[in-house]
């Protein structure tokens, strides 16, 4: 089973990484783009047999490890290849 | 509108940091854990009038700035609503 985490800096704290993208792009001439913010994403694969188990090991393993709770949030995505991808949200 | 944006390396390509992430579950107990492997994740936040639109800005954005397309793919996703993408953790 496949989990996605996604984590991003909260939208409070300053992102100078997605700013210089932003920047980067207007200077290729998109000037379209109004805002960039860049994050992380991990993608894991997981000895798990249910939806719910894939979910609460990535919410651990985001909460412990991947993302920083003081300046970054996270969303997970669980992937059940073969079952929906949207089913078991809790 | 904004459209997100997934990168991540090939995947005969090798990805230290997502080894060095799985090795580091594993030492905090998650055995389950086979495999991981880490991107960047981009939101972009446009000015576009239709999700075509927004995805053609996105894919060569990805193109030619966000994505390295010799070792890295992407993945683009378009959310019309433009709702917040990172929710509040857990």
């Amino acid at each position: 089973m496949r989990a996605r985490v996604f984590v991003t800096l909260k939208p409070s704290v300053f992102d100078p990484q997605g700013t210089t993208v932003a920047e980067a792009l207007h200077t290729l001439g998109y000037s379209s783009v109004a805002d960039v913010r860049q994050g992380k994403y991990f993608e894991l694969t997981l000895d798990a047999n249910t939806p719910e188990e894939a979910r609460r090991i990535a919410t651990e393993a985001a909460d412990k490890l991947l993302a920083n709770p003081v300046i970054e949030s996270y969303r997970i995505e669980i992937d059940a290849a073969g079952a929906p991808a949207a089913g078991a949200g809790r």
